[in-house]
C-alpha cells in the first residue's frame, strides 16, 4: 500500500471530519422564531419530497445501468458505477440537507449585521464543500485501494483499476446530470412562474407567503442550486481525479506507478487548503466589498496549496520522464508550471465571471439601461452580453492550454485540470453560500423581519448571485481542460489496443462527428428550455388552487418526466455515433466518429455554456441593480423589463448552461467505455 | 477559348436580358394612387440615401485594401477584389431599385386579387434573382477569359487566374458582409424602435404613416432583405464557383482544365433554369397554399437543371479520373451523383426551414401558445425552437457530406456545393418576393387601401416570412458545404507548396485555433446584437422630432459607426492568428491554427446562424399567427408578449445570424490568401 494513496485517504478523513465540526458549530447557532422555523420547514419538506422522488427514478435507470455495465465490462466497473451513482446522490441530499438549516440561522444571525450573517452563511457552504470533496476523494481513493491492493508496479492491474474508477465517474456523472437538470427545471419553472404570478397579481410580492409558487421557488433553490451544484461539482471532480490518473497510466509507462497517484496527492493537499482558505474570509470595517473577502480565502486556499505541491512533486516525481506515445521528455518544473497554470486558470476564470456578472460592471448595467426602452432591448442586450461574455474565457483557456502544454505536454494539460479542480473546495463552499444566502432573504421576507434584517440578507444575496455564477464559469471552464484530457484518454485507449489513428480535420467522418457533436450542447439546451417552459406555463395554469403542497406534487411529477429523455441524450447519442458509424462504413469509422464529437461536444458545448450561465448572472443582477433603486427603481416600467430578462436568463443559467456541463463529461465517459467494443 | 467558357458566358447574358424583359413587364404595371407613389417614394428616397452612405465608407475602405492585395499578391489580384466588390455592390443596389418599384405595384395588383398581386411580387423578385446571378456568373467568366486568354493545358497560368479570381470573391464577401450587417443594424434598429414606440404609444399602429420610424423600418427592409441579401448571396455564388474551380485545379492535373470549367457550366445552366422555373409558379384554383405555388418553381428549376447536367458532365469529364493528393478514382457518376446531392439538399433546407418557420406547424405555435403566459415564456420558448432548429439541418448536412464524398470525394463536396448555389437564381427570386411583399402590405396600410387589399398584401407578407426564412437556411446550410471545400482548398494550397500538413485534434495548436474560430461567431452576434440595441435606443430617445427625414440621417450615422469594426473582425482574426501563432511558435503552427480556426468557426457559425435565423423566423411568425386572431389576438397580452418576441427575434434572424454566413466565408477566403504568406 503506498504512502501516497494513505496520506490522500487520510486529507480526505481530515476533511471529512472538519466538515462535522463546523456542522455542529451551524447547528447551535440560534434558530429564529417560530414563524421563521414554519418557513424553513416547509421549504425543508418540500425539497426532502422532490429529492426522494427523483433519487427514486435515478435509482431505477441506475440498476438498468449498473447491470448492463457489469455485463460488458465486469462487475468491478459495475460495483464502481454504485459507488459513484450513491456518492452523487449523497454529496446532492447532504448540501440540501445543510442548507436548509443554514438559512434559517444566516436569517436570524442578519439582526446582528453582515459579519455574523456572512460567517453563518459561509461555514454552512464550506460544510457542503468539504463534505463533497470528502466524499469524492474518499471514493477514488478507498475504492483505487481496495481495487490496487497490493504495491505498484503492476501496472496492467492498475490500468484495470482505473477502468472500474471510470465507471464510478460514470455514475457520478449520470447522478449528477439528473441532479442538475431536474434541479433546473424543478427551481426555474418555479421561479419563472412566480416572477409570472408575481406580475399578474401586481399585489403580491415575489417571496410573499401566501405565494404557493414563492414557496416551489425556494424549495428550487435547494434543489438545484445546492443539491444539483453539489452533485456536479462532486462528478467533475471524480472525473477530473480519474481521467488524470488514467492519462498518467496510459503515458508514463514504468514512471506511471507514481503518476496514478500524483493527481490524488494534489487532491488531498488542496481538500485541507480549502479547509483553512475558508478562515481567511473576514470582513474588515474598511471593506466596501464582501467579494473582496470571498477572493482572499480563494487566494489562500490556492498559494498554500501550491506551497505544498512543491514538496509532494519533488518526491513522486522522478527529475525527468518520458512521455510514451508522444516521445516528449518532462521535467517536474514543467509539471509544477502546469499546477501553477491550472491554479492561475481558476483565478482569471473566477475574476471574467464576476465582471460579466457583477452589479458593479458595465455589462450588468448596459442591460439595466436597455431596460428602460422595454422588454425586448432588455432581452437583446441580455443575449449580446451572454454571447460577448464567452470570449475572454475561450481566450483565457485557450493561453492555458498552450501553456500547460508547452511546459509538460498533454500531461501537463491532464495536471492543470487537476489542480484548477483541486480548488473545488473552496469555491462550492462559495457557491453553497449563494443559495442559503438566497433562502435565508426569502425567509427574512417572509417571516417579515423587518427592513434591516432584509437589506442585510438582501446584500449577502446579491454578492451570492455573484458566487454562484463564478461557480459556474470555473465549473465549464475547467470542463474545457478536462474534455481535452478526455480526448486524450480515449485516443490513448485506442492506441494501447493498437489503434493509432489520425483524427484529422479533413477526413469527413471527423467532420460528421464534428458537426453532431457540435449540435448535442444545442440540442439538450433547447430540450431543458422548452421543459422550463412548458412546466413553468403549466404551473401558472394551475395557480387557481393555491395550495403550496399540491403545487409542489405537481411541479415535482411535471419535472421527473421531462427530465428523462435530455438526462439520456448524451448516453444515446455516442452510442449510436460510434456504432452507426461503424456498421455504415466500417473499419475504423465508429472510432474517428466518436473522436470527432467528443471535439465537437467541447466547442460548442463551451460557448453555449459560457453564454447561458454568464448571461444568465448578468440578467439577474441586472434586475436586483433595478431593485436597488437605479433606472426607476421596484415596480417601474424598467422593473418589469428586467424581470422579464430575469426569468429568460434563470433557465438559461440554471436549467440548460449548467447542466451542458455534465452532458459534455458523459458523452466523453461513455465513449471512453467504448474503446474495447469498437 | 473554350467552348464552355462561351457557354457559360451566354447563359449569363440571356439572364441578364431576361432580367431586363421582366424589368420593362414590372414597370407599365399601374403604380397606384398619388398617396401610395407618396409612400414609395419616400421610402426610395430613404434607402437611396443611405445606400449611397453606405457605398462611401465601403470604397475607402476597399481602396485601401485594394492597394494591399496589389501590392502583396499582384495587380490581377487587386483588380479582382475591385470587380467583385463593385459587382456585389451593384446587385444589392438593383435589388434595392426594382423592389421599391415593384412593391407599389403589387399593392395596387392587390386590388384585383392574390394571383395577380403574387405575379407582380414573383416577377420583381425574380429581376433580381436573375440580375444577381447573371452578374455574378458575368464576372467570374468574364474576368477569367481575360486572365486565361489562351487555351488550356496550361495549368500553372489557370492556378494564378484562380487566385486572382479568390480576390474577385474577396471583394465580394466584404461588400457583402457591409451590406448585410449595415443593412441588419439600420433595419432592425428601425424594427425595434417601431415596435416600441408602437406599444409605448398604443394609439399607434406599426406601420402608420404618422409614425416616422414605421417609414424607417420600411426603408430598411429594403436595406436589409433586398439590398444585404442580394449582396450576401452574390458573394456565396461567386466564392463557391471560385472555390470548386480551385480545388479541380488543385485536384485534378492533367484533367483539371476541364474540371475548372465544369462548375461554370453547371451554373451556366442552372440560371437559365432558375429563369424558366418562375413560370411554373403559378396559384390554381384548388391550392390553399401559395407555399406549394412557390415549391413547384424551385422543383422544376431543379429538376430541369438536373436533366442537362447530364450531357455537360458526359462531355465535360472523363470516364474516370484520378484525385491527386487522395489517389481516389472517380467516375462521372458518382461526380453527377454528388450533383443530385447538392439539389436535394437545397430541397430538405427549404423544407426543414419552412417547418421550423412556417405559421401551420408545431413549433410557431408553441411560441404563440407560451406568448399567453406573458412576455418571459414567449422569450423562452423561442429560444427552445431556435436552439431545436438546429438540429435537422445539421443532420441532412452530415448525410450530405457522408453521400457527396462516398461518392467524388473531396471533388463531390464540392459539386454538391455548386449544384446547391447554382438554385440561387430561383431562391433569391423566393426571397425577394419576401421584402417586396412586406414593402406592399406596408404601403397598403399607410395609404389606408382598405380591408380586402390589405388582406391580400398581409397572406403575400406571411409567406414573405417564410421564403426569407428558407433563404437563410438555404444560405446558412451551403456555407456548411462550401466551407468544407474552402478548408479543403486551404490544405491542397499548402500542399501545393510543399507543406503537407495534418490537422489533427490532438494538437493544441488545432485546438487552440479550433477554440478560437468557434468564439468568431459568438464574438461577431455579441457585437451585432449590442449594435442594434444601442441604435434601436438611440432611436426612440429622440423620437421627441418625429421627423422621418432626420430620423432616417440619424439612423444612417449610428449604423456606419457601428458596423464597421464587426465587419472587419472576419479579416483580422485569421491574420492575427495566423502571423501570431506563427510567430511565436514557430514551424507550422500559423498554418495549423488557422486550419483550426477555420473548422471551428464553421462548427459554432453553423449552430449560431441557423439557430438565429429560424429562431428568429419563428418569433416572427408567432406574432403573425397571434395578429391573425388566434390567443386573443391583436392588442391582447399574448400579443404584447408576441411583438417581444419578434422584436428579439429581429436582430437576432436580419443582424447577427445572417450576417454569419459571410464572416464564415471571409475567414476562409483571407485565410486562403495566406497561404503563400505563412
Amino acid at each position: 500500500m503506498s504512502l501516497g494513496l494513505i496520506f490522500a485517504l487520510l486529507c480526505a478523513i481530515v476533511a471529512l471530519g472538519h466538515g462535522l465540526t463546523l456542522v455542529s458549530w451551524v447547528l447551535v447557532q440560534p434558530r429564529g422564531n417560530e414563524r421563521m422555523q414554519q418557513v424553513a420547514k416547509t421549504i425543508w419538506a418540500g425539497a426532502s419530497a422532490y429529492l426522494h422522488r427523483q433519487y427514486l427514478t435515478v435509482t431505477v435507470v441506475g440498476l438498468l445501468m449498473m447491470a448492463g455495465l457489469s455485463h460488458w465490462f465486469g462487475v468491478e466497473t459495475g460495483i464502481g458505477f454504485l459507488i459513484g451513482a450513491l456518492l452523487s446522490g449523497a454529496a446532492g441530499y447532504l448540501g440540501m440537507q445543510i442548507s436548509v438549516r443554514a438559512n434559517l440561522r444566516t436569517a436570524e444571525a442578519a439582526r446582528k449585521g453582515v459579519e455574523p450573517a456572512l460567517q453563518v452563511a459561509l461555514r454552512g457552504g464550506a460544510i457542503t464543500g468539504l463534505l463533497v470533496i470528502g466524499l469524492a476523494l474518499l471514493g477514488v481513493v478507498g475504492y483505487y485501494m481496495i481495487l490496487v491492493p497490493h504495491d505498484a508496479g503492476d501496472i496492467q492491474g492498475q490500468m484495470r483499476a482505473l477502468h472500474a474508477l471510470l465507471g464510478l465517474a460514470f455514475g457520478g456523472s449520470l447522478s449528477s446530470i439528473f441532479a442538475r437538470l431536474g434541479g433546473g427545471i424543478f427551481s426555474k419553472s418555479a421561479d419563472v412562474g412566480a416572477a409570472i404570478v408575481g406580475k399578474v397579481e401586481v399585489d403580491l410580492r415575489e417571496d410573499d407567503q401566501r405565494n404557493p409558487v414563492a414557496i416551489a421557488d425556494m424549495i428550487g433553490d435547494q434543489v438545484g442550486d445546492c443539491a444539483g451544484m453539489a452533485a456536479d461539482l462532486f462528478e467533475t471532480y471524480v472525473l477530473t481525479l480519474v481521467a488524470s490518473m488514467l492519462l498518467g497510466g496510459l503515458l508514463l509507462g514504468d514512471d506511471g506507478a507514481n503518476a496514478i497517484v500524483y493527481p490524488l496527492l494534489l487532491g488531498g493537499i488542496s481538500v485541507l487548503a480549502s479547509a483553512v482558505g475558508v478562515f481567511f474570509v473576514k470582513i474588515e470595517p474598511d471593506d466596501s466589498r464582501i467579494m473582496t473577502a470571498l477572493y482572499k480565502g480563494t487566494t489562500a486556499s490556492g498559494v498554500l496549496a501550491f506551497i505544498f505541491f512543491v514538496p509532494v512533486t519533488w518526491m513522486y516525481l522522478p527529475a525527468t520522464f518520458t512521455l510514451q506515445e508522444v516521445n516528449a521528455e518532462l521535467s517536474r518544473w514543467g509539471v509544477l508550471g502546469a499546477a501553477a497554470v491550472g491554479l492561475g486558470l481558476t483565478g482569471l476564470m473566477t475574476v471574467i465571471s464576476e465582471y460579466y456578472t457583477g452589479i458593479d460592471y458595465a455589462p450588468v448595467r448596459s442591460i439595466a439601461k436597455a431596460s428602460s426602452t422595454g422588454h425586448a432591448t432588455n432581452v437583446i442586450a441580455g443575449l449580446g452580453v451572454s454571447m460577448r461574455a464567452t470570449a475572454a474565457p475561450a481566450l483565457v483557456i485557450c493561453v492555458a492550454i498552450w501553456a500547460a502544454h508547452e511546459m509538460a505536454g498533454v500531461y501537463g494539460i491532464a495536471i492543470a485540470a487537476t489542480t484548477m479542480l483541486s480548488m473545488t473546495g473552496i469555491i462550492l463552499a462559495l457557491n453553497s453560500f449563494g443559495p442559503i444566502a438566497d433562502s435565508a432573504a426569502g425567509i427574512a421576507e417572509m417571516a417579515e423581519m423587518g427592513d434591516p434584517v432584509r437589506a442585510v440578507t438582501a446584500s449577502l444575496d446579491a454578492v451570492g448571485n455573484s458566487t454562484k455564477a463564478m461557480t459556474k464559469g470555473f465549473a465549464i471552464g475547467s470542463a474545457g481542460l478536462v474534455a481535452l484530457v478526455l480526448f486524450a484518454d480515449f485516443t490513448y485507449s485506442l492506441a494501447a489496443e493498437g489503434r493509432r489513428l489520425s483524427f484529422t480535420l479533413d477526413d469527413p467522418v471527423v467532420l460528421i462527428g464534428l458537426f453532431i457533436g457540435g449540435l448535442v450542447p444545442y440540442l439538450f439546451s433547447a430540450m431543458a428550455l422548452e421543459a422550463v417552459g412548458r412546466t413553468a406555463a403549466g404551473l401558472v395554469e394551475h395557480m387557481q388552487a393555491p395550495d403550496a403542497s399540491r403545487l409542489v406534487e405537481r411541479l415535482s411529477t411535471a419535472t421527473i418526466k421531462e427530465m428523462l429523455i435530455p438526462s439520456l441524450l448524451p448516453v444515446a447519442v455516442p452510442l449510436a455515433i460510434g456504432f452507426g458509424m461503424q456498421w455504415l462504413i466500417g473499419g475504423d469509422a465508429g472510432a474517428l466518429a466518436l473522436g470527432g464529437l467528443l471535439i465537437g461536444t467541447i466547442i460548442t458545448g463551451l460557448f453555449v455554456a459560457l453564454s447561458m450561465t454568464l448571461g444568465g448572472g448578468a440578467w439577474d443582477n441586472a434586475k436586483q441593480y433595478i431593485e436597488a433603486g437605479h433606472i426607476g427603481g421596484k415596480g417601474g416600467d424598467a422593473h418589469a423589463a428586467a424581470v422579464t430578462g430575469d426569468s429568460v436568463g434563470d433557465p438559461y443559467k440554471d436549467t440548460a448552461g449548467s447542466a451542458v456541463n455534465p452532458v459534455i463529461k458523459l458523452i466523453n465517459i461513455v465513449a471512453l467505455l467504448m474503446v474495447p467494443l469498437l
